[in-house]
């Protein structure tokens, strides 16, 4: 498996405001280069914190990109994944519409009745007692087929697949704008490291937009 | 008086780690450019958190930057600025040793007894009622001959600056590490903006060491 980290932050790191907006960071190449990203995928990850902060449908846009898709074998489109430990997706979001198949990764913590409701529209994961056991959950999802893994968020999933040595690559769009704030989202969040923090290589650099794309690779 | 905020972050923009330890991101070159920048400046400012945090001499290092300076009238050191509303400055923090001119900038709040102890070693501006103003510290440094300003952190300060106005100019070496956490200190921290996000442009971008220089100047 091949797991991509995504994602947009303003010039000082973060994902959005401190009330968890949706703030346009990147342009159109950027936006067109994330849908070609996501087509190149199995499956696109995120976090129920993105899913109840900005509801997203997590589908490939461009038709074109679709058709190409299915002329390989694969279905129009990728599957899409919600890291979820308490089942708590709520079953309208966007995420669970019949375009494209998803799974709700939950843990032990999440109830009978909501795995049941999710279920209803989603393959539902359990794996890990309090939180997903992200190892584990993707584990299943490989065994599915999905080799090719995209993560679009947020800080708190980042970092936890992180620590979990899940990450091999982080494409990191930074944008010319300035969002400030002790309490806003960044592109990791969570404990935190405190020793030991992992390396990275910083494999290209390119103008894009009126940003930069920064692709890294984590260093073993 | 033209600004320009230079600091060091992670990949994911921390500044250091949830613990404030300081974490060597950058490498010998981009020294050697905070050197040149710290040279070419009359006064070099930092918050008290990263005084009692990382105790900085904020010097200039290269005695051959030095004896330019000599030779082009200018102390050999430029001045140090510690912005503390509270005056909790440390008598034996570096900075206020007799290497270089030091200011520190008080608000009414700092009480007399500190204002006399950081008197015998700095010249104490009075600005501002529970926090420094910083537009009024920052006219009485012009008035005093400061003209280039080089602000180094922190993320509390950087954002107080930003949300006054009075920074010109970001550059950012963006190194190849992760730190992570969401109680990490972040390139901008403070309340952070919900709306009016400021905006940049994308001066340069260069590889620096393993990482990326980014120059961002700040639009009206």
């Amino acid at each position: 498996m091949h797991v991509v980290v995504n994602a947009a932050t303003s010039a000082d790191g973060k994902l959005s405001s401190r009330r968890r907006e949706q703030i346009a960071i990147s342009g159109e190449a950027d936006f067109a280069r994330v849908d070609r990203l996501r087509a190149d995928s199995d499956a696109v990850v995120v976090g129920v914190g993105t899913v109840t902060a900005d509801d997203p449908h997590l589908t490939v846009k461009d038709s074109a990109l679709c058709e190409q898709r299915r002329e390989r074998g694969d279905p129009a489109q990728p599957a899409r994944v919600v890291v979820d430990s308490s089942g708590k997706t709520p079953v309208d979001a966007e995420i669970l519409d019949d375009a494209a198949t998803t799974y709700v990764c939950v843990s032990d913590r999440a109830s009978r009745t909501r795995r049941e409701k999710l279920a209803e529209r989603a393959t539902v994961v359990v794996a890990g007692e309090e939180r997903v056991d992200l190892t584990a959950a993707f584990d299943e999802l490989e065994a599915d087929g999905c080799e090719q893994v995209m993560v679009e968020g947020g800080g708190e999933l980042i970092f936890s697949l992180i620590e979990a040595g899940l990450v091999d690559e982080l494409r990191v769009f930074v944008g010319p704008k300035l969002i400030g704030g002790r309490d806003a989202p960044t592109l990791a969040d969570g404990e935190g490291f405190v020793a030991d923090f992992p390396s990275l290589a910083l494999e290209s650099l390119e103008r894009v937009d009126d940003g930069v794309l920064l692709r890294w690779v984590v260093e073993d």
